[in-house]
């Protein structure tokens, strides 16, 4: 996020990753399962591929500056290093408990549990370090979405601090969790999602173009990945992880 | 690559390559040019974050197992681990010689001195260690598009061999490079590519589809990349550095 916080600012930073989202997860999708990725090797002191992927790319993004943002948040965050490259300091927009919020267990286990299954085809092709590289991929994005749900917190209750402020005080959670809920606004991005899968995940080809076809109208069977995935991935987790980092936001934000 | 090596299913994966190179400049034209991610800071022994970053990445991705094809190259190879991870062998179809095929130090020079001002707009966000994780994306894409050349270099000395094996006996460089040369498909590449930046490049929204506006018809100035650096790069770069891969790996073809 830039510097100016503002709804429809916060509402381009969302759509754009997005965008993120599902060239991450289409990326992912060419490579089959690869469930030796996901399996501990006695050789790793316990850890499986991935695991030891993410943990080690998390310490090199941190030596290179990053999570220095409140939306860029570690899933691994113990014992990470400093930075060893000048950073530039971001405009402090949010209350400073920002940076504690994380939602990144819950990712971590819906990723693998959950959406590997969904979206990949059963199989081993032996690239597990390219399946690990592409994993950490879309856990980074899907974690960079879910947790810019601070700052639509952020926004929400400056435009509305007599409404949030009784329930933040009664730690009314489901209250809140209401008030930040606006049910035809999450069928529309569920059906935007799900409408890019099926433009960005369609083969190209410059024939269907002579041909007049309408770019995006393949059968969806063609699509490197499930359009309908999408809009569940949003539906069941995207939307209401985002709200549960909301949530935890407005619950210390008059701290 | 997999296991089968025929025309089709290396042209195949040339085609998908292309979607991945694509999305990885996508991605990286989302931030600035971010300069300073390219200096020299006192502190990193000469380095800027961008090559630190291309280094150590490299470094962990060959822990995990990676650089185990001929198609993936490493910029620095020197010094690299071993695998930490058990990996699966694979078919090996090509040369032995193929490994050590390398012109990442070409891709290195035009990606930073040629492309990057071509498809990032001026300016100093100050991510620079998301900058140049997404530089790594985009110069891993290319480099495997443009080393997957060996294989297209071994179908075609498989397809014909007496049209080739003179060539290299005489190690003519020029009338190889001339037999690799198809103008016609060349165009098609670079016009498919275009095609591509302009349908993955747009922002879907939910509107333009209930106006029955055709998708990728955007005006090019709404693109998050223009596509015209897509055509170029494949045109001056991509297209020619994977014909000196292929060149190079059958001037060796009959060691």
């Amino acid at each position: 996020m830039g510097e100016e916080l503002s709804l429809p600012a916060v509402r381009d930073a969302l759509v754009r990753e997005e965008d993120s989202i599902v060239f991450a997860l289409i990326e992912r999708a060419r490579l089959p399962r690869n469930a030796p990725a996901y399996e501990d090797p006695a050789a790793a002191a316990g850890r499986s591929l991935a695991e030891f992927f993410v943990r080690e790319a998390e310490v090199l993004h941190a030596k290179a500056g990053h999570y220095q943002k409140p939306e860029d948040v570690p899933f691994f965050p113990r014992d990470l290093p400093p930075p060893m490259f000048p950073t530039k300091s971001y405009p402090k927009v949010l209350h400073p408990f920002a940076s504690s919020v994380s939602v990144n267990d819950a990712i971590w286990k819906m990723y693998f549990n959950e959406l590997i299954p969904l979206f990949t085809v059963d199989g081993d092709d032996g690239n597990y370090a390219e399946t690990a590289a592409l994993d950490f991929a879309c856990l980074k994005a899907m974690s960079r979405r879910i947790h810019i749900g601070k700052y639509v917190a952020e926004v929400k209750f400056k435009d509305a601090p007599q409404d949030y402020s009784p329930l933040i005080r009664a730690k009314d959670t489901k209250a809140l969790m209401n008030l930040l809920t606006f049910k035809a606004v999450e069928e529309k991005v569920k059906k935007r999602v799900e409408k890019k899968a099926r433009i960005f995940g369609q083969n190209i080809t410059l024939e269907e173009d002579s041909a007049g076809k309408q770019e995006g109208n393949a059968g969806d069977s063609e699509c490197k990945i499930d359009p309908e995935v999408l809009s569940k991935l949003y539906d069941h987790w995207v939307m209401p992880l985002t709200k549960d980092v909301e949530v935890e936001y407005l619950l210390r934000r008059l701290d």
